[in-house]
């Protein structure tokens, strides 16, 4: 058996950073790197081309009756700036205090880690165990990943199995893991709105035309109410409330949500419909503006009315919405909305499915639940409970994993979740790092849902 | 006598961007250069310090009962950018189907030249002239004129005189010249809003704070209404109407406003009260946005909430408009209004006050005008009905030159101004330009009233 710490260290070596194409050699080292390290497991490595970073593919061969198990992770990463905002360097990684630091370290290659070393655990212990297993680590997650349904399509009987296992999602602290029972969807829009051919005298012509500053404010301003609902004519007509467990599990995270706007920094939380913070980013859909332009920037003033201002507006979307309907209810409302005295262009951008698994036993359970993944809930939730002291919290999480919906649309095969980092773990920020007691505790889980996903029904 | 044209090109090619500390070589150049013209047709030059860039004092004495003639311009200029906007670079002057490109050209080196030229002219005509003559050049009109009042309360003695000539506001079009009767006046704000400690992801936060961007947008959306008035409590409670021969001199514009629109090649006019644009730009306020930002603007996506947002704001007043007062009202409101979920920050620009003379024999003239600003009144309508084949129209401008107001204020002088330029000029704008033929005819005319201010009453 290998040492999983080690491993992850040597992992975040390799500067695996794929929106960079400086970093070629770094996605190219860390792709090699895990590819050794799963053959060094007793799999079968194979690389699959993409447009942009291949996918790793590692195969545990057995029986065509046994189950079968998919791993999913990622080996790129998010870009390592600020530099100086680092204690240490991104990719030197450094122990300080029971955590490891580096680029990766929780975002994906430390919980990846989790199941590459549970499942060599698994195997040293039972070599026989009479489970496929394969590996599917890409390199485009940081980037949207824009090849992963193409790859799930082409290579699908390789692919489908009885249920995918990862760890890229959060828990609330390194004692108290997650099960991630659903993540929300996402629509992407840039909106751009023109008026005048160029920048006006706002002097000369102030008064004669409607500035697109101005159309635009009050075009992004009418898409909320002053509750801070929605306010997109059916956006919330697919929208499944919380269940009754749902919002028991949101409790358990405690009533002191002071801590988290303290981490935030913001003056107040703002959330719908009276919810708690923590309720209101895994349960609501948002639309949020990621970006607004226009005119002058600089320093002191310039006195000119904006030829054109612009806004990148993304929603957030929970089970049932369906993105592509979302997407047409916002081009047309902006589009109904929109003063005819400035000329209005929507482009849409990336959008993924929410997606929800509800385990066996809970309202909303769907019923033909796949019997090797029903017996991992039931591994999770007992070993949990009892590495790490506490029974895992059920709860759906704010983010976006695409690729989660399409591998069930397009596989039809569900996923355990388990959440590997926690909110300090500094993920897509500097000082990004991994609690080593949760990774080893995390370890023995994992080794436990593999065996249990290859013992007879 | 010098090339008047020539002149211009050689001012033009110093890069005098007031705002922009890395162009001190262009402002140096541009004060030095136009200090040496003035020395050349007779002044006597001194450079008064300010703060940020020297005002041009140039002096042709005389005995003290004569008449004294101040005579105003500016030698910086509004920055170039966008740079790839121009046809020909913008420092580097350029005739072209009987105009003059560059940054400058119209505003206001070009204008300003008709007034050298002027005075040169008629100077070589009538060597003993007895008028005293003050130049006085600054070059921080283009980030309003911050030095400029000190300047007048310190050097009161040698600037106070029968009344100002300038030519920094526009005429209808090269062959009909305005005397302009008044300028809006001008309020700047820097509005800043702002959430978050960090950008924060809007996956895992999304829902739990208010985003930056909507507070803002909400806030400037709020300060129109629906038909395009200006929603500040008060805001229009000081403004003058239109005197019955300023809606007459405005309806000789024509009816036809196409080739106006076509000029700003927008979709459609806006303006308040049905007026149009003509009679909108010149006599009503506004509340304009010259710029906004925050968060992501590049390309793509990139899912965050923002940390803050920012708007530019601009507000042009109108006669008997306070602008201390419309300040006052702005920033009251705008913190009424402001969600208090955000951190909102207000930082008051310059101020000016609007401005407005009228010659005798008008509804609004005041009764004890300055006897040798009315005989430059008469040179200028009769000139001008010689020269340009029409007389002068009378229209109050929609720009600001806010040191008119302050002369009035601090030396009680009233200012005589020529529309040198025209809407299709570009001024503030790439492919900036001069009419060749309008700037030689004004030549004339401005000898005409130089000789009408020097003639014994």
């Amino acid at each position: 058996m290998f040492d999983p710490v080690a491993a992850v260290q040597q992992f975040i070596r390799y500067p695996s950073v794929s929106t960079d194409s400086r970093q070629r050699a770094g996605m190219e080292g860390a792709r090699d790197y895990i590819a050794g390290l799963l053959e060094k497991i007793g799999c079968c490595v194979s690389v699959l081309e993409t447009d942009r970073h291949p996918v790793v593919l590692a195969v545990r061969e057995g029986r065509p009756e046994w189950p079968h198990l998919v791993i999913y992770g990622h080996y790129d990463v998010q870009p390592a700036d600020p530099l100086e905002a680092w204690r240490s360097p991104p990719f030197e990684p450094e122990v300080r205090d029971g955590r490891l630091y580096g680029r990766g370290a929780a975002d994906n290659k430390g919980p990846m880690m989790v199941h590459i070393a549970g499942v060599a655990r698994a195997l040293e212990r039972n070599p026989s165990l009479p489970l496929r297993i394969t590996f599917v680590i890409e390199g485009e997650e940081e980037i949207g990943s824009p090849s992963f349904a193409d790859i799930l399509q082409r290579h699908s009987d390789r692919l489908r199995g009885d249920f995918v296992l990862l760890s890229d999602t959060s828990s609330p602290s390194p004692e108290q893991l997650a099960i991630t029972t659903g993540l929300r969807g996402m629509v992407c829009l840039d909106i751009a709105v023109e008026g005048p051919r160029s920048d006006l005298h706002s002097g000369v012509h102030g008064g004669a035309v409607l500035n697109p500053v101005q159309a635009l404010a009050a075009l992004c301003a009418s898409l909320h109410d002053a509750d801070g609902w929605v306010d997109v004519p059916g956006f919330y007509d697919r929208v499944v409330g919380a269940r009754a467990w749902e919002r028991e599990e949101i409790a358990k995270l405690g009533s002191d949500d002071s801590d988290y706007l303290e981490l935030l920094g913001a003056p107040a939380f703002h959330t719908v419909d009276g919810l708690r913070p923590g309720a209101a980013t895994r349960l609501m859909p948002t639309l949020e503006f990621n970006g607004i332009g226009g005119g002058y920037q600089g320093e002191g003033s310039k006195t000119i009315i904006p030829s054109r201002a612009f806004a990148k507006v993304s929603c957030r979307l929970v089970p049932e919405q369906d993105p592509v309907e979302i997407e047409e209810q916002l081009i047309r409302t902006l589009h109904e909305r929109c003063s005819p005295k400035v000329r209005l262009s929507v482009h849409p951008g990336h959008r993924a499915a929410p997606y929800q698994v509800v385990p066996s036993g809970r309202e909303g359970a769907s019923s033909d639940i796949n019997p090797c993944l029903a017996r991992a809930f039931d591994a999770a939730d007992r070993s949990i409970a009892e590495v790490f002291g506490k029974p895992p919290l059920y709860l759906r999480e704010g983010g976006s994993i695409p690729i989660i919906a399409e591998v069930r649309r397009l596989l039809d095969m569900d996923s355990l979740m388990i959440g590997m980092f926690t909110p300090d773990n500094n993920v897509h920020a500097p000082d990004e790092n991994l609690h080593l007691e949760m990774f080893e505790r995390g370890i023995t889980v994992s080794a436990r849902i593999v065996e249990s996903a290859g013992m007879a029904p």
